[in-house]
C-alpha cells in the first residue's frame, strides 16, 4: 500500500505492507485524512518522530465494511487510568500516528477496535474526518464549566481556534473569537460568532479564555484578557522553551488549565446533528502520492483544513 | 517616627512625619514587622517601588489599646469584586507597604478600621506577625479542595513553602516537602512534616503540588511531579521572562492555579489554636534604626524570617 514516511524534516511516498492487525485490533481503509498542526510539527522535530504520520481519519472497516472514526490513544486497559475512563492518559499509551503507532496517512492503518466510533450513513467523509479535533475542542466542556449565555474569548481564529468557538457556541456560550485573519475572521461570522480583530481586546474581561493562536505570544495575552479569578484554557502545545511572566497570573490567581484530546462521543453527537459548519473549515484536497504538496500547503500562513485521499 | 525608606535599591532610616489616619481608617503603632521576599524583590527593582515597604505587622490600635494584624489590602468597597468580598482583586486597590500606601517598616502605620483584625491576649507578637503570610499559605484551601489524607508535594522550603506545608498538614494532608537546606528540612521534620531532598522527585505522583520554591526552575518541577489532570498551586512570584515549556503541562492536562494573598479569619484561627510551630520559622530580631542589616541577612540564601522592632 502506498503511505507517508516522515524522516528528518522530509516527507515522502512510500510502498509499504499493509499493518496486520493484533488480536483486539481492526483493519481500517482510510477514507479522509486531515493535516493537523501537530502532523507539521512532527515535521519540524517534535518528539523526534520518524515514521507515518497522520491522526485524523475516517475510514471503513476491513471486516464489517462500517464507516468509522477513531479515538487516537492506544491504552493498555488495565491500569487506574484506564480503569477511570482515562485511556488517553494512560502511561503506557502509544498514539496513532504520533507515538509508536504507525498513523493514517496511507491507504490503512489498524486500531483496537475499542477505539472505533460508527459514522452514521448522513454523516460526509468530510465532516466525519474532524471528529479528533472536535472532540479535543469538546475536552474543554469536559473541564471547565461554562453556563449558558456566559461570555467566553477563544485567541486565535486557526483551525482548532474556529472549532473551539463553534463548539463553545453550540454549547450556548457567548464566544468572541479574536483573530488576525480577516478571511478567517468572515468565516467565524458565518458561522454566527462574534469575530473581533486582535488589536481590539480588552483587559480583564472574560471569566473563561481559551488560548489557541498556536503562538508564545497566545498565553501572555490570554492572561491579560481574563478577569482575576479567571481561568484560561491552554490550547496550543508550543513546543520548546518560551520566554513567560508568570507574575501577573499568580497576582491575578488566574487558572490555567492545560487541555487536550476528549472523548469522541459528543464530538461525534455535534457533527451528526449537523450543528458545526465544517465545510468552511476545508482549505483543500490532495491524494496521497501529493503528500508532500499537501504538507507544503498546509504549512502556509493562514490556511485551514487540507485533506489527504488515499 | 522613624521609618525605613526604599529608592533605586537601597535601604535607609528616615525621620517622617506620623501618618494621618482618613475617615474609616486607623493608627496604628507598629510592634513587630516580618520582611518577606515580596520586600526583598521590592528592594530589587520589582513594580519600580520607591518609598516606605512593609506589610507583615503586628501593631496596636492608637484609639482603643487593641492588639492587632492587618489585611494589606486596602479595597474600594463598592466595586463587584468588594461585593463579592474579594476586595483583594479590587481593580482600584491600594495595597499596604506595596502599591501606593506607606507599610509597616515605620512606628506607625494606617489602615482601614475594616482590614484590622484583634489578636487575642495569649497569643505572642512573635506568632501574630505571621498572620499575613499564613493567610498566604491558607488561601490554598480556598482555591483548591484538598481531602483529608491527600498526599500533597510543596516543593521549596523557604519561609513560605514551610508555612504552607504546615498549614496544609494541619488542614489534614499527607504533606511532602521537597527542599535543599538541611537545616530547614530539619525544621520541617520538627513540625511533624515529611522532609525529603530535592534530588527524590518522582515523577508523576502528587494529584496536587504547591510550588514555593522562588525560582524559576520550580515550575517545571512542579509540572513534572504532578499527575496527569492534577493540579500545581503556582505561590512563588518570580519576576520577569523565564524560559518555560508549557508542553508537558498541556498534554498531561495539567490546572495550574496562581495563587496569593488570603483570608486573615482561617490563619488567625490556625495560629490563636497552637496548630502552626512558628517560632522555629524566625531567623532574627533587629530594631527599625538596623533595617538595612536586617534586609542584609533576610536576602543571605536560606535564611528563615527576620523581623523588625521599631
Amino acid at each position: 500500500m502506498k503511505a507517508l514516511h516522515l524522516e528528518d524534516g522530509t516527507i515522502s511516498v512510500k510502498n509499504a505492507s499493509r499493518p496486520r492487525p493484533k488480536s483486539g485490533h481492526v483493519l481500517v481503509r482510510v477514507r479522509l485524512a486531515g493535516i493537523c498542526n501537530t502532523d507539521i510539527e512532527l515535521l519540524r522535530g517534535y518528539y523526534g518522530f520518524r515514521g507515518r504520520p497522520g491522526h485524523e481519519f475516517v475510514g471503513e472497516r476491513l471486516d464489517t465494511g462500517q464507516r468509522v472514526v477513531g479515538e487516537i490513544n492506544l491504552a493498555c486497559g488495565k491500569c487506574d487510568w484506564c480503569g477511570r475512563g482515562l485511556g488517553r492518559h494512560c502511561p503506557r499509551r502509544t498514539v496513532l500516528g504520533i507515538v509508536k503507532h504507525p498513523g493514517a496517512f496511507a491507504e490503512y492503518l489498524t486500531l483496537p477496535e475499542a477505539n472505533l466510533f460508527a459514522v452514521p450513513a448522513h454523516v460526509p467523509d468530510e465532516h466525519a474526518v474532524f471528529t479528533e479535533p472536535v472532540a479535543a475542542a469538546c475536552e474543554i466542556l469536559d473541564q471547565v464549566r461554562i453556563a449558558k449565555g456566559e461570555r467566553v474569548a477563544v485567541l486565535g481564529d486557526g483551525k482548532l481556534g474556529l472549532l473551539i468557538a463553534q463548539v463553545l457556541a453550540a454549547h450556548g456560550a457567548e464566544v468572541h473569537l479574536y483573530g488576525k485573519h480577516e478571511n478567517k475572521l468572515k468565516i467565524a461570522q458565518k458561522c454566527g460568532l462574534e469575530a473581533r480583530f486582535w488589536r481590539q481586546k480588552p483587559r480583564f474581561s472574560y471569566s473563561v479564555t481559551v488560548e489557541a493562536t498556536g503562538s508564545p505570544a497566545g498565553l501572555r495575552a490570554a492572561v491579560a484578557i481574563t478577569r482575576p479569578r479567571g481561568t484560561v484554557v491552554m490550547k496550543s502545545t508550543v513546543h520548546g522553551e518560551t520566554g513567560l511572566d508568570m507574575a501577573p497570573a499568580i497576582v491575578n490567581e488566574i487558572t490555567l488549565i492545560g487541555s487536550r484530546c476528549g472523548r469522541f462521543a459528543p464530538a461525534m453527537k455535534l457533527i451528526t446533528k449537523g450543528r458545526l459548519r465544517l465545510d468552511e473549515m476545508i482549505d483543500s484536497e490532495f491524494s496521497l502520492e501529493e503528500g508532500q504538496a499537501a504538507f507544503e500547503r498546509a504549512m502556509q500562513p493562514g490556511v485551514l483544513k487540507v485533506l489527504l485521499r488515499p
